[in-house]
């Protein structure tokens, strides 16, 4: 690349990020106040007030200071406690927990920890957008694992086995509940993947981003609370969805002391401690009352009942997601594909919703709503596809 | 490595980082209440009041969602209007700026978005410990520049050629004010510097987290302000040292626009977006009265004058820093090395400081103490240091 005179090097690592249509589609909603938007990833909600009260509180006693890399000791007690009443996972606070700058650091420092460059690692398609750029970011070769809509967006092993024939691996992102299908895998299902992960020596990366959200009586299982799985995975967990604490950036990971460490030493590197007041905030979140989170996940359940009714009366073929904030539909038959469907959706009807596609080459057919938006919204929003689509 | 009956495949990048004899210090020194640590690498201060009490409000006001990943729009317009004004650096808000999660996540994407696997970068030794930390983590290699004392730790060009014989590299870290020597490289060294980059295409990645810290008349210049260097620097700064602000985690960095958006772009696979308070309370210490930070210099102006006066009383050489808080003075003769005489002043007078080592194989003979810390310990630490050197 030849700009202004001087030979400019960008890395390779990044000419080979996806590029995002998404990005296009959010633009033209910037500029047009009148489109309803089922694009967004995170809560409507904002921080419950017992949260917001403590982090204010510390911010007055002074705690603006650097904390230790992995996180204040008090902070990854209250995480232990958590991980083992909640998610049957039992760590030493000390040297098997970090703390991190949201779910998204503790995803790239755990691929970075297991992995070097012209490596590969499994992850979901469809699936989360950003494991895809997490893993050129660090050149490591993400390796698509088809999820089928006749498999209810389950893993099937034979297609992790088909994903890894180009390319062994040792490392399988997971994701569940799903971004962007909604899907929430079953216990039966988890021990399946979890005898594959041993007799393959894999280590699993556990998303855990959405486990609050779960609907229709679907439990969330963690995959490092299942026998013989405690050296095979990573379990990562966010605030940003539970506790509606986006903007405070704060999660955390569990696992291998080995892994947990080594993820820790990376830090150093990277953004050396996570925020001060959201440690201290976090400590309130999973300590104090529950309501508001129970108060939520009702709010949510109530959206996607709506939501996915409405959506199969207008042809929009969906599966009833038992868990995240997403519903995955199929693009109406004739529609050319999920990219243009995005495009004629913003245009007639002015409702945004994501391409399929931006959550891997097998998310076509498909796209993503959003109903982490207003009851009200939603409600406008199906009347208008209504109207497009009839 | 073998554990729990599992291979593990912690990635080479982990095991290349440097090992820290500064952390076994520091375990001592946490176990031992009647230590003075001249190690911190952080302000004594808290926060300035008004800046906490807009933190305060905006969280009071519900700004706890994501942010854009370059950063919020007014935080970036707050920032151009700084670095046109002290800096004078003249770039675009838009897309000639990125606010990250402290300097370091700066570093950490200004590398990345340069530099791919295997590829070098030449950082200063002794310099700020995470460099080399940061090039291991990416698994590019770090080139020591030797600086040395008789030199006043300046920059000399031919050192730098010397650090490219054996690998050639288009990427330089540059730091000045300087952690660890408190160096402030004079515009004409900065000219000499920039000639060698525009001859040699070398992009300059400008550390200037110190910025604020310049004494004794001493003028901190940016390298990216200089003529011709418009598309040759990525400058980074910082809130954690100037407005004492590390907790917050937030920082910045600003240069040619296809750098700072190769650097957004990666965003996507490291952090997602910077804190939104923090980004919100940058905006007043920008913006708000300057007086606390004008106190603060004045005080760490204060202790340095009387720490420098006493170590070379007491048999420590060590030039008159300019800059940063530390001091960066020669171990006494006939003393065996840097980790040595550290451990043993830690064991004998019960002062903390930190081995030369730490900072790259030529900070051997040397050991860094901060004056981050209040007068009245210093006045105590040095009273022990003579006693046992004495």
């Amino acid at each position: 690349m030849s700009r202004h005179g001087i030979r400019r090097i960008i890395a390779e690592r990044e000419e080979e990020l996806p590029s995002s249509e998404f990005v296009k589609i959010l633009k033209i909603a910037e500029e047009n106040r009148d489109i309803i938007s089922l694009g967004p990833g995170e809560p409507d909600f904002t921080t419950p007030k017992n949260i917001i009260a403590v982090a204010k509180k510390k911010l007055d006693q002074g705690f603006t200071h650097y904390t230790p890399l992995g996180g204040r000791s008090d902070t990854k007690e209250a995480i232990a406690k958590k991980l083992k009443k909640e998610n049957k996972i039992d760590v030493n606070p000390e040297n098997q927990i970090i703390v991190t700058v949201g779910a998204k650091e503790a995803l790239h420092l755990s691929l970075m920890s297991l992995l070097d460059p012209g490596e590969a690692a499994l992850i979901p398609d469809p699936g989360y957008m950003p494991y895809r750029a997490m893993a050129e970011t660090i050149t490591v070769e993400p390796l698509s694992v088809q999820l089928k809509m006749e498999d209810g967006f389950e893993y099937d092993i034979d297609e992790i086995k088909r994903a890894m024939e180009p390319k062994e691996t040792k490392v399988m992102i997971l994701n569940s509940p799903s971004n962007p299908t909604g899907t929430v895998l079953s216990k039966k299902k988890l021990e399946e993947i979890a005898d594959f992960a041993i007799d393959n020596s894999i280590v699993i990366i556990s998303d855990e981003a959405y486990e609050k959200f779960v609907y229709d009586g679907a439990k969330h299982v963690s995959i490092g609370s299942l026998n013989g799985m405690k050296d095979h995975v990573v379990s990562i967990f966010s605030f940003s969805k539970t506790y509606a604490m986006p903007g405070f950036r704060i999660g955390y990971a569990c696992g291998p002391a080995d892994i947990i460490q080594a993820m820790t030493r990376l830090k150093m590197g990277t953004t050396l401690s996570t925020p001060t007041i959201s440690q201290l905030a976090a400590i309130e979140a999973l300590g104090g009352s529950q309501a508001s989170v129970k108060k939520m996940v009702a709010e949510y359940g109530r959206r996607r009942k709506f939501m996915w009714k409405r959506l199969n009366g207008i042809g929009m073929e969906c599966l009833k997601p038992k868990g995240a904030f997403y519903m995955f539909p199929r693009i109406p038959k004739g529609k050319h594909n999920s990219s243009m469907f995005s495009h004629s959706l913003l245009h007639k009807s002015k409702v945004l919703v994501v391409p399929g596609t931006e959550f891997g080459k097998y998310g076509e057919g498909f796209v993503r709503m959003s109903y982490a938006t207003s009851y009200e919204k939603i409600v406008m929003a199906m009347e208008r596809l209504e109207k497009v689509l009839k």
